[in-house]
């Protein structure tokens, strides 16, 4: 079954749907001003627009992905394109080296779709009642795991938020306490230390 | 200013902040049962559920774009990924002859975000005060307008629904009394007819 | 069939199932504040409440109709009916003299249904799948067509927002590039012109 | 002030701001099948479509308001408009007799927006701080109160239901205990017994 | 049948389905800054953030039931834990003295489920058709309607609001006419001041 | 800090404000068929109602804790409270031996809200910037660590969903791949064989 093959190249993600659709807009456009003093659910509406408000041109380009998981994501959400402001949607594009992993995670406020830019990868799900569905893709008609790959991810809101399981609970701050982290996954405190110290700041 | 040049690709649309989130789910999956007796607002579920409704090739190939537009849309929305029923969330790759032009257009149900696939064009959207708001955008570092190019449009809606505005006053079926073109448009039954005729079906 | 009698009195409208819900409320009341130096989505709340926030006289008399189109749109929305600021409902009287036309819009916010309070007028809407769908109606046992009318339109938004087509895409600032409308319309630049300049601002 | 005065012709409600606004539509229309045997939220929606499905004449006509309370609702909803199942909008119309009451209620699904049709008439409703908002209304320039009086009401709901306060408590099956009626409005049980016979239906 | 029983502990409440439920958030956190000089929907967001603002310590004690209606109502909204701002969701505990009535009310923005802490009481809803559903229920095993009781109630919203009825229409400032309850209730003047008696503040 | 002493009894949860409100309801009630062949967003609604159908007493009475994590969930959503389908809220119970825990988990459908029902224990979420926001809270007075706890948590959805963080990905059918999680966590092949070990069906 093609998710037990090791791909070179694997994204795999939990479930995401959390539907959480953002709340409808009450006129044209609300451009975020994101220096407002005042917070608010989203952002206050700045006054002077431009096209500039609605383009992000860093999602054009591959990002760099010589980290430790071999895979760097580029958001293009409200906070890099103001003009997304209580318009309910956003994209990311993730670009992976060969054998990189975009670690899995949850994205609390947004269901995600993904379309191949380049390459070959594994995506996958899994439910609450833990089933992983999950499929080898590929841009067009390519088929080479080799290269690296990317793919363009939308969301149903205009800040998805992103949880990386495994930083989220061993590189808390402050920290997950040892004895929650032995019950939770049935180990030992040496396991639990031994994944703490991989994702401890280097220094 | 850009979008005042007359450049050989075109892609313009209305204002689409129609942003009507779809309904939240109400259990992990739904996938959509296209051929149900039963219909529903969206799609009731379907029961044998496999990874395949979650995906679809379509939208990973240029279109053809042999017709009068020079332009066409692939949806990839619930009605090609069933899984997509109940995440308020597709997808549509539009792809360009040079000097292609994907048609003025409303979605009644989604926002859209654009990304460049290929090539180089011009997006904008006009606001309810008749504001046009646009930008030449283009892939990467790539600049030549004289090739063909493509977008991926995503939307916060599983089917946003497109109603492009000349074929829909022009070609209706019924079709719209003349005189309330003529009135709308302040031209005479000359000119109403030779568009109506333009947009009759080939024989 | 009705709608392709020449009536002397003529509304249609594009599809209007733009059915953006507003977003809930989160206290009982929240009168806009039109002028308050901070923009949020809708408006920020006011102080200072009284009955008169809730109260707009406007909507109670016919507009004039002595203009192109012969018919004018009042609105009673939350820009003249603070109090309606999170309410997600408002209403709009259209007034028609004989052989006068609301012209073919979209509401890119709200859902509409109409309430004949005078005379006899074709409403119409057509769907995506360009459908025309439309009907001759008129106030109570009257049946004549010859005199003026007037409708009140209710909308499930506080703002629901008119785009008129034909204005938009010809009158529309900066102007949409002829090319563009040439080759949705499938006219020459010739059309094109004419129909902005009926457009134009008179000078 | 107005509200003091006792007007021959009162409607008074409760506070209506559950602003529950419908759920999206998820396609262009999906008119209630009314006689279906699937139940679910709001209607499946039928096959057959036509424009009666989106047209109710019952509305346009003055209801009888020989009654105990001088007044009479017809209600405009999905229930007799089946197009408006998925919209989120519905109208109603209420007309009085000289002296007529439309008794407080609330709608648990909808905010209201009342505009008058005919006569003059006092409308209001109390806040969760018990604070009764209220104005007195006519018909345009007209001002008499001695003859019958209509208003339009526009809801943001397809169904927004209705609890009429008094028959809610006095008149329910089976009926609230006495002993929490007494305690509630702090009277004896020869008020509440006397209140409950007026609500018992005739024999 | 259950609900004709007189228990010595009631509450009863109306119908509560106005399930409005709150717009998504659309970041992290947002808690209130219930003291800023801006209003909102809801409420801005405050900057300095603490494990505190996500607690209420008052919820975990009996209030004082020594009142009228022998029931005290202890909200846990939003107002109580400003944390809860754009999180759509409260609690509030009702305690009762032995006879003591949750008087009945509407929520306007929530919908209500209800969790026995204590003793034993009688639970009910009336829908919109008049028909009143009941049940008595208890805490685990224990059954004595003679001792107090308490129950902890979640709303679908950050700030259900109350409506209790008679209070509502008996209380309210300015003053309900007279007539209107005359006519609403079907008594005279004489059982209407009576009434109004009872809810006026003692002095 | 509180959340560094390792108390003996420990609640421990994600960030859990995918506050994915639920679609509002179009009627009363909808009263979920849970055996209906026919499947939708929810449930069909069935249409014998009583008052059963809103009751459920399981969740009186603590649950059984002696299972490896020391802790069991009660839940009463819609699967077990059929009238809470389209009404947007659910309770759920969570037990507690000395020293139990539930594991971290997200609930993808919903925001919690806790309250504390007997004993001491430590509550937090994570955010997505890996902040850990917790707190020791204990019932009314008491404060003992040595006795069993329990807590009430309330959603805002009929049906929240969990998922457990180390099962969904420890124990996934089919099984996540070894280098998927070795990549994710940062360790050998020997610690996830290990982790998977145990959470392997005792055969």
């Amino acid at each position: 079954m093609g998710v037990c093959r090791l791909l070179p190249i694997m994204a795999l993600f939990l479930l995401t749907n959390s539907v959480s659709a953002d709340p409808d807009m009450l006129q044209d456009l609300c451009v975020a001003d994101l220096k407002s003093g005042v917070k608010v659910n989203g952002y206050p509406c700045k006054s002077n627009v431009t096209a500039e408000d609605f383009f992000f041109a860093g999602i054009g380009k591959p990002g760099a992905t010589n980290n430790s998981m071999g895979a760097v994501v580029t958001g293009a959400n409200v906070q890099k394109i103001p003009g997304l402001n209580t318009l309910g949607v956003s994209l990311a594009r993730i670009d992976y080296a060969p054998g990189g992993l975009n670690p899995p995670h949850t994205h609390p406020r947004a269901t995600e779709v993904v379309f191949v830019l380049e390459g070959e990868l594994d995506v996958g799900f899994i439910t609450t009642a833990n089933v992983l569905i999950s499929k080898t893709i590929k841009q067009g008609d390519k088929n080479n795991g080799k290269i690296p790959a990317a793919v363009l991810s939308a969301f149903n809101s205009q800040l998805p938020g992103t949880q990386s399981i495994a930083a989220t609970l061993f590189a808390a701050t402050p920290p997950v306490p040892d004895n929650v982290l032995t019950k939770a996954f049935m180990v030992g405190t040496k396991e639990v230390h031994k994944i703490k110290s991989r994702f401890a700041p280097k220094t």
